[in-house]
């Protein structure tokens, strides 16, 4: 590839900063929707919208970039409607970065009967029953007609725990199908189907062997692609394992591309990832949870469905600058909850999803100014990750 | 009562004009919280928030007045802990006016084995199935508790078709009732828990039988009261009565009081309302339609959810100034509704309330500048009441 290609078109990272003590770095992703300053945590837009927000409510928490769901995406409304209304962000209207994902792990985790041969997925369609074809090409055909500013190659992505065999040839497909991938993005120009300049990431895969995940990282760098991802994390793995396959894959990984860690997670998750190097994050946790009455603060965990809140007519966090700590209390959100109105559902999500971005600007800002380390020490003193508080 | 009582304090209604070929008549109610031009479309906010909405898409509305229902906030979260956090204003963090309804039509409609004698309701809740007696007094003492800024009488809400001897008694026991509202208003100085000032409305009721109409207006005229409700109607009886008994109640109301048509309605019965001299209105049908799936327009309702809109990239309408309208698309409201994602269900309920904030404020502008009868005409000639688009 040309250096044109491999860096994808209007696709830039800049590094602007390594912590002295952590492998925590600080960057700007360019895309042709804009900046994306790093490191940066994805809100997770699995059907073309993030779950009970819209898009001026990731404005108000200056979401920079967010995902969406290929799988959910092919199979309703149909790439090729999306591509038809201009592209993903024209039919959802938010004009700023996309990234996305493959297909790779809903084709597991969610799909009924998938079956993996050496050319793609069989997969039935959890929505109707209906038969699907996934293979690389495919993949690369839907996320080129959905129009992402990143895409995500096709992998396969392992359970956990899993053997050592599996691993190894579940690791080996996915660098034969990024070969594939690679050839029909090249074939494809880069772009999408509206033009727009499209950035391709690598996975690497591996589950919890040190060794594997070594040798497909090396593997999948050969390929030079603009940005490259941890897979097959965060799936029920002992944490030490996650880092240890995160550490071993940053290691091998280029310094002037991004490192996206699939999946993860928790905000401490975020921060030891941060730690080791990762740059992009995207997990459901802030949203999933405040729909079922869990939102993060501070302090940890808060379940605002308690009694506890029922007549605390403080805001969630008197500190945040959100639309909903500036407006509303514990005990109108526990309300709301308790009485099935949605409002509520939106109320807590904007707050996670706030908590979240703020949680990622700090971690940014420590690193800028080169006290990532301490900034961690002092987060983690207040911010308890092991329980839920009432 | 004094002037000042029967003002209810800070409350005022100026007439500011009556059109000229009809009876329709606009105005400004002054309330504790500001100005509520008229007409005036209340949307309800049924257990402390509009469905799918929160307060800033109402002020994005420009609605100056919602309604909360008694039967549910005393229920849930319960009247003592909303006094407890300031009354509903400061619970749920509108700070315009509100307007709580009795319960009268709740006890009837939603509540289970509800027996009605002299002293008052018993009901089992539809939540838990406890038991509760509504009285009168209970019911001011709950909307003191409230802490609105207009409280409506409890009243004998009969069910269409109903008896002329039902509904003679109905409304004769909701007389003896109102005189037990008014004595404990009286007795509560007019004013909220927290000390703010409240106006109590009294309701009509007649059922379709146009001699008791006029006899109840009559009676409850006398009770010199701030304002004025026709209850009972939009219960299924032909539209023919709802208007004559509507004409019977405004014709015989004094002309300085806001009047109120409870539970009404559609587009086209907004205006027939206020050619009739209806000052206020409050209905769950651009709420409720909205979550299932129809939106209202200039050219009637639209089933949103109809294939034909799957690739109609264009927006509900496109002359509508509302956040929906000027983000979104019909084929996007259509894939976020059957995907069920509750973003879908607030950015129609944005657009169906603007509309009908919409309808309400070319209403007055027209009244006010003499040519209520010709736009009303012109409306009528472009909007399907009858039909819904697609």
């Amino acid at each position: 590839m040309t250096e044109e290609t491999a860096s994808g078109g209007e696709f830039r990272f800049h590094l602007q900063a390594h912590d002295p003590i952590t492998g925590a770095r600080a960057g700007v992703l360019h895309t042709p929707q804009g900046e994306v300053p790093t490191p940066v945590f994805m809100p997770v837009g699995t059907q073309g919208t993030v779950k009970a927000l819209c898009q001026q409510d990731l404005r108000n928490a200056d979401a920079r970039i967010i995902l969406g769901n290929t799988y959910h995406l092919y199979l309703r409304p149909g790439e090729r409607l999306i591509a038809e209304a201009g592209g993903l962000h024209r039919f959802t209207g938010w004009d700023r970065t996309i990234l996305t994902d493959s297909g790779g792990f809903q084709v597991h985790s969610l799909a009924a009967l998938s079956k993996i041969t050496e050319e793609g997925v069989v997969f039935r369609s959890h929505i109707d029953g209906s038969s699907h074809l996934f293979t690389p090409e495919k993949v690369i055909e839907i996320e080129h007609a959905l129009g992402a500013d990143i895409i995500m190659a096709f992998d396969e992505c392992t359970a956990s725990p899993c053997s050592f065999d599996y691993a190894k040839q579940a690791g080996d497909r996915t660098l034969r199908w990024l070969k594939r991938c690679v050839d029909r993005y090249d074939r494809l120009g880069h772009q999408s189907a509206n033009g727009s300049p499209q950035a391709l990431f690598g996975i690497v895969q591996g589950s919890a062997y040190p060794e594997l995940r070594a040798a497909f990282a090396d593997a999948t760098v050969r390929f030079d692609l603009p940005g490259y991802a941890v897979g097959g994390t965060g799936l029920g793995e002992r944490k030490a394992d996650t880092w240890t396959a995160v550490e071993t894959v940053t290691s091998r990984l280029p310094e002037d591309r991004p490192r996206y860690l699939m999946g993860i997670g928790l905000p401490e998750d975020l921060i030891d990832g941060v730690a080791r190097g990762i740059d992009m994050f995207d997990c459901v946790v802030p949203t999933r949870n405040a729909r079922n009455g869990t939102v993060f603060t501070r302090h940890g965990r808060m379940n605002f469905k308690s009694a506890v809140w029922a007549r605390d007519f403080s805001p969630i966090d008197p500190d945040c600058r959100c639309y909903t700590c500036q407006h509303y209390s514990r005990a109108y959100l526990r309300h709301l909850y308790h009485a099935g109105e949605i409002t509520g559902l939106r109320l807590a999500t904007i707050h996670s999803v706030h908590f979240f971005m703020d949680l990622m600007r700090e971690m940014r800002s420590a690193i800028l100014a080169g006290r990532f380390n301490e900034w961690r020490t002092g987060f983690l003193s207040s911010y308890r990750s092991t329980s839920t508080i009432n």
